[in-house]
């Protein structure tokens, strides 16, 4: 028996191999085509065929794979029936699909989403002992699915849901079940996740803060948590319940020298995405470029272009181009027609025009917010807010900071701030590309403001 | 925080690297170049330095790789306080050592050996919930340690204290405490363990069928066991206590041609191992060479070898001998001098002398024994016979073969059975060696006689 | 300047990659995923985009891999003239095509085909200061291309085209030129190469025998040379001119289990093709198989299947299925469904029919043929037993064995013998296939022959 | 027969592994893990056994790997006679050494050091006949090795020998030999090197200026060559002709989080390296901290650091710490502690202390230097000064900057210049370890300055 965790980085996202004798099965493959093929060596190492593809339920933070897998292998892909899929089979409450000397057990389990599944491994030897347990988004470790997604008004609905599914199915387990949930720490689909991969639903039910909320608080408080819903998850919908585009159309993009780039930067509907780290990119960039450090490439650009935007990459090196790639294609982002190859070096070598953003570090912040001669803008999510803010900031998220201006002042300096200071760069790039002039970044961001013991006020 | 398996095929050990921020630890490292290689690469990767290694106990089917983990790093080595260890820190039952945000807590689990301890695995964060239980060899999946090799006298006395390590110490730290064992499935130091490679206490309570014993069937149970204790169990419980020879010391076996080979062979103390398979090996091989299949050279050569023995190779191809010389470095075997470079195949172009095995599917043996015309020798373990044998077999485990081969008659044919047909060869290898002329392997062993139904006995 | 050789196992054959700047262009791609797949990754490591595919000539013994490049890459094709070529573009001799700081001039070169180009490249910066020739089937290291593949009848006339190809375009070009050829050591395209990749006119010109020829002695012995021709050349040679199939509809095998392959065996149309080395074959095989070993699966394939059957893979172990499956693909052979996995001990064990294919040492077939109790069938090529043969052999090249068996005697054990053992193994399991019953192979072949000093006489 | 060039990044040097049958030869192997490393794996998987090693001269530019390779093969070191080596065996002028059915011949080509050797590649069957010459610094791609090192004394005497080396030694081996140097592309060990890893005799004889010079006229040339001459060159040159330290001894640098690295830092004798690009650095930096990027670590510590210094490196991102540590191993530096793992970034977040660089582009820095508001350091090396300077820059080579300051002004804004902005960011984190506060670093250099058509002038 062979359980391995395909993990991707960014997005903070499992897809899991399960392989036992000659039969494997996928759960929840992403549609990036080093992640299929992982999954296809996997198999093959195990001497195994994968024969089903279970999908825990309709992802919107990334494009499912299932189809690209079941061309590759003709296995069959199962989902929760709840949802109106244009392809895949759906499995009831209580179906048991087995695969050489193990079965999954699939338990609906709404709250999340309406039609979520989780699915429970047994070996068939032992049909009444769960192994483990494929949550999905519903149970994380130390953390629970977030349930805004299906709608703001039925919020309240989706979180008692949420809180039967968890108690009724997947608790009563049993203590010795190993949890393996879909998303780790860093996923837009809840907050809050624990740095481990796994857990037990015991050593959950001991720790979980949400496990230990009875009903009415558990609901209270989740209506109560606050996420961002970001524009492109239309997209993973729309692709997850339809079938996306076909990776064979989908070309991976070009090594460019300083000409080449000049001229596609110059099309119509292109944008230029610099994804070194912000020191870099403070130190000398393409004008007009928005700042997307590698790491927030997984999401940020669902937030910032639509999908009809040709984006062309400035990395720090080439690789780097490639795996942002890899993150643009997992969340559907299929015209990336090349990439600044050598890096933003050979820019500045042709004597092409370069800007700069200021880096402005919490000490040297500081007193300019005493004498109120900077703006400060907060580009953190309203969840982080919660935890305090800096007196006197503007607080405006960094994905809605493109299309809400008007209250962030042009006749003074303006300071970014996020975290750590990678959002607070794309949100300098923000600024800048939107006539801006005197734009910060604040290195080290709140995280460097706490550390130093700078006042604090509430959010609200 | 990081879980990392390090498998050693043919072994089934399971070294384990733990990370917590930038502090890692190793858990029962091994004595072979690329097993701590992977260890530092590990480290590096997780961006962590390896503070601690622990050791369970004092292992005798492999080489402990702690000191030279130790030279590498600086680390402190930590085992269990019963035994006159010349390097390492003893610890004592509810030692607690703590790395990044988490610590491992010590437990003394004596049974499988006087000094045995286990490590559990907590969150600092929540001192009293134990996350997982690294066994060693006290409980398996689906089994638990042997507990012979403290000698037959004190059978008794260490199934006794095995069963009260497990059901004190290990069962009640609950059931959501996941399982890492140091053996998986074709271990030497336990039988019939499971093919996953980790497992909870709950789960183990409700399948293990050790687990369901009372004191006084699991005592009975245990001392009735039978294994079988290789010669070199004592070699490695030496360098184990006082530490092996330094690796810096050990050279990999260079590559040879057909000259140098029948040089090396022709050296006193030089064996020659035909690590192909029995097929390859019935189809041609050099005379008076023993075959020993590649899985099975991490253990049989300490059966058939002393340690002053050179070990020359012969593989299907040349990777394989690495391979091979991987396995010997781990119980020991230094004195590798080379392989036939391009494997047998080089040989026999220059026409050297070739010798063969005869192949003798179940099919063709049933007729021979129902005649009396072949004799059978069963070469199995004893533990395997329990399931039944061919009537007629003698029954001798082939680790004893070479030294007791008495009333194996010269006037007939011979035929030797294992298994599946791996040990089969090398006991038909031992008896050609010995002068036999005729002799057969059975392909595919008690299996294939099985999967006939052809008749079998008890045992005795 | 980057210049790489991606050398074809097997086949012998050498696609290069070259980049200069932001630009790159392959020679002579292969179709097979992983071969292309290694052009685009040696592109983006390079930092250049493929512009250009150039063709040497239409090649008989593995599928262009123009189109699938171009697919990838939307690079231009080119090719010569002198074929009506369904897809690329035609050069004349003397065009020259640009890319970063290089040029490649096309030359036109019959001989070996009609429309053979070889491309030389320059420096831009030195435009009559030829740096290497890339001479496609026309110039070897140690040998030149055969010229027996537009007909027998143009058999007189190819060898002088190809005479003066050699002579007014390639060794004009000065002593200085470095020589990269299509084929190494090993390939069907020629005999005699030697085992370096390059070499220079120069040293060519000093120890090629070939160019030591006058006019008529090469056109003599040119059209003295004895080649096979698979049937599987012809395939090719449709393919290559009107566009192979895609590899889009092509699948990679499966891995098998036992149950699975033997209902695959049992169809219409498949074969078993046994991978392993002889003497894995002949210790025990499927009943029925042909054993082709690895190497030889870039080649007899094409002997001894059409395109319409399934073949079915024994390995060694698995990846060995995997490297044949390349081989097969390279050849177009596009219906492998499927491989055993685990090998061939997995059908053994589960007391499946077992084959066996006795082998027979030069020293023992020795006093047989002395004694005529044995018939020998030397498979080898024409061109081999130019160098001599065993006294009352049949000759007959292991190619047309299958299809040409009347007087090889049933009523007598027959030995097959190639080289070395390989062929004959293939030889051997064609003719226990075709019902013969004390069939060997003879292992080590007309090499172990030799070094023993037996008797040979002249071929005819 | 196999040649693989082993090529070191940022030294430009090449590391021969030739293999014929089951021999091998190394020339001019390095001392650093992975090196060596290549050199066993190529050997192993060539079958192959490393019978020899062949050092062209005694290297200034990184530290043999001779004595390692001996160490774990046994091989037999060669060099030449005319120096006091205390390792290895001398050959004289026509020597030749056999492996394999090759063999190397000897010739002493004296000139870039007084005992540099060069070796002719040849098949024993054409002992007359060269295949290829592994020229040492003797002859380059379209350059020769430089010839002040032995002595500013001796430099026409050596220029002499050179002269004759190439001429009688190496161009009468005939146009036909393919040339194989020490050196590519941006090495110290001379200047203008082609793009490519080989050429041919006759190709040199046709295209590299060097030889189209008379005696008198190359004398002369070479004479005038203006090299810098590395402070660490005097480190090889003990090491080389010694031995240099085991690398048993040598520890590979730890990742360190902040709190380490930080008190690291303090200790006596410990430097800080910045290894990020000149952006990054610019961008943010430790306070103090030198900034070499990555590709100049090959060289530039051994301009900065004396052998006893603690070097403790800032990455980009974690491995290129590990890559570093590779250039410092083959230079000689082994005190190499630890690097900031996780990068910079780690550090602001902790709200450390930071310190920025200004970059000022070429076209900010033209007014400025019209109206003297600023003053400009040019540290390219003399050699590059020939090509045009920037009117009004002092020019000063980075590797002297250091100890050589005074008639740099503090009174004014300074910015440093050199051909790209590399070496300008190390200038100019020179400067601000000095105390120098308003110091910028020019992006693009001198080859942006040119891009724009400002004004330049002659150096002298």
């Amino acid at each position: 028996m062979i359980i391995r965790i395909l993990k991707a980085e960014g997005l903070a996202h499992n897809t899991y191999f399960l392989a036992s004798g000659e039969e494997a099965v996928v759960i929840d493959p992403r549609r990036e085509p080093a992640d299929l093929r992982e999954c296809l060596d996997l198999a093959r190492e195990s001497g195994a065929v994968i024969r089903y593809i279970f999908e825990t339920h309709r992802n919107e933070d990334f494009v499912h794979g299932s189809l690209e897998l079941q061309k590759a292998t003709g296995a069959t892909i199962y989902h929760g029936a709840g949802l109106p899929f244009k392809y895949g089979q759906p499995l009831q409450d209580g179906d048991r699909i087995s695969f050489g000397k193990l079965s999954l057990l699939a338990l609906e389990t709404p709250g999340h989403t309406p039609e979520s599944l989780i699915y429970v491994l047994y070996d068939q030897k032992y049909p009444d002992e769960p192994i483990a347990a494929f949550t999905g988004d519903a149970l994380f470790v130390n953390s629970t699915g977030r349930i805004d997604l299906p709608g703001e008004a039925e919020k309240q609905v989706n979180a008692a849901k949420l809180y039967d599914s968890i108690h009724s199915k997947i608790l009563s387990l049993g203590d010795q079940v190993v949890l393996y949930p879909a998303h780790g720490a860093g996923s837009v689909c809840g907050s809050g996740m624990g740095d481990r991969d796994w857990s037990t639903i015991g050593y959950e039910k001991r720790t979980n803060p949400h496990l230990k909320l009875s009903r009415d608080e558990f609901i209270t408080y989740k209506v109560n948590e606050k996420f961002v819903r970001p524009p492109y998850f239309l997209k993973m919908e729309d692709y997850n319940l339809n079938g996306p585009p076909s990776l064979d159309s989908r070309s991976s993009p070009m090594p460019m020298g300083v000409q080449a780039f000049d001229e596609a930067l110059r099309r119509k509907n292109a944008e230029v995405v610099d994804i070194r780290l912000p020191q870099a990119f403070g130190g000398g960039h393409i004008p007009g470029s928005y700042n997307i450090w590698l790491g927030g490439m997984a999401l940020f650009p669902g937030w910032m272009f639509d999908y009809k935007t040709e984006l062309l990459l400035v990395p720090y090196e080439d690789e780097d181009a490639w795996t942002a790639d890899r993150f643009l294609c997992r969340i559907g982002f299929d015209k990336v027609p090349g990439y600044l190859s050598g890096g933003f070096e050979k820019w500045q070598n042709a004597a092409m025009p370069v800007e700069f953003t200021g880096q402005l570090p919490v000490d040297a912040l500081k007193p300019l917010m005493d004498t109120s001669d900077i703006k400060l803008v907060d580009v953190r999510e309203p969840r982080e807010w919660q935890s305090g803010v800096v007196p006197g900031a503007i607080l405006r998220f960094v994905g809605y900071l493109k299309a809400d201006l008007p209250d962030v002042p042009r006749d003074r300096p303006v300071a970014v701030m996020c975290s750590v200071g990678h959002r607070g760069s794309l949100g300098a790039s923000i600024l800048q590309k939107a006539g801006f002039t005197q734009v910060y970044n604040v290195p080290g961001g709140f995280t460097a403001w706490r550390a130093k013991d700078y006042p604090v006020k509430p959010a609200r």
